[in-house]
């Protein structure tokens, strides 16, 4: 073994404990979120606390910094992957080892309870409960931005986090896109003739025989249940453990039957990235998926382009209403497509329709900007967000629970991974495109070959995991870099032909 | 701070990092048992692996020695609390230091594979699949109780952890007591002309229902709902993270109502315990429950001696009967109490009547025995079971499933632990007697006041945790040393009466 290999196996050793103490601290959180008693929590915080200082100890130990500068100046020595596991090594050294680890420790602790009060204030609408840890939550991630360094906007240095590379400046001009192709769009879609209901996905579906259609939908996708599990959250997520241990929750309404159902696709669609992670990687800490960018394309994949089509539906339409009899059997096919496809001006984002979706996101996007550039202050929030609502979509929260507590993301310290979501679906209109190309995707939908479409995702994007960097994957997948005309053209091609728009 | 307090404080630091070691490997082992995904197993081996490894070097740092060793010559400086801390680490340490690493990590990974692989062999009756494990199993504490060393029977190496300074010897003189007292008056019930049945538990009972009732009867005994859990696995079992996340399992079978219901009662019983360790220890090692003895204790006198008599569901008949009308409307609490009392000599352990119950833990107590004094081959061992159960129970198992599979025990390394369920009883029996002499105990079942029963517990045994010897416990708590005489005394007075025996 030479010095370069030798450096190679210790830095693989310690990303081994790296990668069980994350698997450690996930596992934990599945719990809070998923099984824990009330109580649970009081020893789970000290306990993550604990990973979390171990976790910052090990990523600034000296031996590993000697392992990782030594190797960076050797690189064209290393393997591909090897290559990668320093590279994101050093940006996980770089982005921790400016905080204090009693701040760190502290901010992890804060977390594992900020959920916790976040999930009780908003059952109880009472923002104020949750203002305070919001406010540390803040104050820390402010902090973190100057320990990180940024060039340009501080919110700069939290985006690069989820989107590596990514700017104010250029989301600023992704979303002034959006803003002029889709809200005069909107608008016309306002003043369409054609009125769409979705009443009909809010008579009363059985909870029971939601979960089995849940259950069925995910597998008929591709997710695999000997490697997952779907269970109920108040926030529908997926935790991917590792590619042989991916987890999903949705949420059921007795009374909507969308939400549950797109729910646990959208999640799904993140899993079957997660199962399909190259075997070559999959121990390593290159074995989860890419870019929050690139993530949120394959759920947003699933939930709207394979989805939200009449050709998904039509194979399996008569087994959806087996389900539902007394709900579904006098509707068709296309009156359901158009039900779930309905556009409306709504309150809550992760019920909100495709195409009014990236304008939930922008209020997001401007309030986190605002917070962390210190222009907006937690007092005026509540009122600031309605406000937004107001102006971009016309509508206003009656209660916080609606309004601005309705996400779970800033208690749990998620600033900067909002914007991926529109990223996301931008992403996901570009790679469809591309599939386009090779395989003509209304008729396997017909014919029921989901897994061709797997096929595609799994060899151009999913087994690549974080090999690759996310601009690299969305060249392999279609040849170009991401950008937001594909997004845009199909949306309005879709909803011209729904609401007869000329 | 002075030397020795220097010194505590270290310790207590050490122990603290145990204890997050002990809270993950448990939560862990609760994820497998209770949720995760089949193969989810490949990554959690590992990580069990890891922090075995962890646990292990801590055990056997020197610094920890060193501290041990010199509090170990100032006891008298400590406080009660540092004392037992002390006293209980330095048992740790001498149990573990002198395996080999390689070795220890080795067993733990292979425990929680064995755990799965017992649980497919006895699904698909497979005795030949878990033999091998089953092998290394026993050749691991074979070698253990080298390693650990005993006087006399090796066997004696394994018992003493569950049951600190118990005896073969001991114990041999226990069961044949109780086979002295117990073989010959089951036979005198065999030839009662009393007939009982309990074809009435064998109804079609809701599985919905009874996960209800579950509920119900757990809240009922005492079990907090705000700092517990319970769900559903193979086998029952109690895991408790610390006295604020106490988790219990039960196992629904539709066509026997009993199975689930005392197999809560049973679970919660040992909950109730983990969840009344006093304040002033429940963040230490000393926080959890005492030898296996005192907590079956406690699970048996929920199970036997508070909710197998008439007086307990009295007040709450109408309330079960209200859960299963069909079922129940038409039987007395009379019928129901004799049902719930029937004596049968049957196979399977957990569902074996409060009398028949200790034979099946002769049975395995024998087996343990001659595995682990090399008397007992493994390619024997289903038709050893076998032939024993013939010889005590008179009826033999069809399959190795309803045998030598039906316990998960043995899978997850528990040899020396099945004992203490006999003595558990025993001492069950012992502190009831004790309550008696303080309380009107049919009267309090009667008045819905299970409150003073928990707070007799808690205040003689649940609150002491670690902190105090079993045997000081027993003496705390009955003013006697742990004996077998009450046990055998109040089987034979209630089974008398039921069975109308002179």
């Amino acid at each position: 073994m030479n010095k370069t290999e030798k450096r190679v196996k210790e830095l693989r050793d310690i990303l081994d404990k790296l990668s069980n103490f994350n698997y450690t601290t996930s596992l934990i959180h599945w719990d809070l979120e998923t099984g824990a008693p009330k109580e649970g929590i009081q020893k789970a915080a000290t306990v993550l606390g604990f990973y979390s200082e171990l976790t910052y100890n090990l990523l600034t130990d000296e031996k590993l910094i000697e392992h990782i500068d030594f190797l960076g100046k050797n690189l064209e020595e290393l393997t591909e992957i090897d290559r990668k596991l320093v590279i994101e090594t050093k940006k996980d050294i770089d982005r921790i080892k400016r905080i204090p680890v009693s701040e760190y420790k502290e901010y992890n602790e804060l977390l594992s309870k900020s959920q916790a009060v976040w999930g009780e204030a908003r059952a109880e609408n009472d923002y104020e409960k949750f203002k305070p840890y919001l406010q540390k939550i803040v104050d820390y991630n402010k902090k973190y931005a100057e320990y990180k360094g940024y060039s340009g906007n501080p919110y700069n240095a939290l985006i690069d986090d989820f989107e590596p590379g990514m700017t104010v400046k250029q989301l600023d001009i992704f979303f002034e896109g959006l803003r002029k192709e889709l809200v005069p769009f909107i608008e016309k879609i306002s003043n369409s003739k054609v009125e769409i209901s979705n009443e009909l996905l809010k008579k009363s579906y059985s909870v029971e025989k939601q979960k089995e259609l849940s259950i069925f939908i995910a597998e008929y996708l591709g997710f695999d249940f000997d490697r997952g599990i779907l269970k109920e959250s108040l926030h529908p997520f997926t935790m991917g453990l590792n590619k042989h241990d991916v987890r999903i929750t949705t949420h059921y309404h007795e009374n909507f039957l969308q939400s549950a159902l797109f729910g646990t696709i959208h999640e799904a669609g993140h899993a079957i990235y997660e199962q399909n992670i190259g075997d070559n990687i999959w121990k390593t800490v290159l074995g989860g998926g890419n870019s929050m960018g690139i993530h949120e394309s394959q759920s947003r994949f699933y939930e709207n382009l394979i989805t939200r089509t009449k050709e998904f539906w039509k194979p399996i339409y008569s087994k959806l209403v087996d389900y539902f009899p007394e709900n579904l059997k006098d509707t068709s096919l296309d009156e359901f497509y158009n039900a779930i496809n309905m556009v409306e001006k709504s309150l809550i984002r992760i019920e909100a329709d495709e195409l009014t979706y990236s304008l939930h996101i922008m209020i997001r996007y401007e309030i986190e900007k605002g917070l962390i550039n210190g222009e907006i202050s937690l007092d005026d929030l509540p009122s600031i967000w309605n406000k937004k609502m107001k102006d971009y979509l016309g509508i206003m929260p009656k209660t916080d629970s609606e309004g601005v507590l309705q996400d779970v993301h800033w208690a749990a310290g998620l600033f900067g991974y909002f914007p991926s979501y529109a990223l996301g679906s931008a992403n996901a209109s570009q790679i469809m495109n591309s599939l386009e190309k090779v395989l003509d995707v209304k008729k396997t939908l017909e014919n029921q070959e989901l897994d061709k479409i797997k096929g595609f995702l799994e060899e151009k994007i999913h087994k690549y995991g974080r090999l690759k960097d996310p601009n690299e994957i969305m060249l392999i997948a279609t040849g170009e870099e991401p950008n937001s005309k594909y997004y845009t053209n199909y949306l309005i091609k879709k909803y011209s032909k729904i609401y007869n728009i000329e």
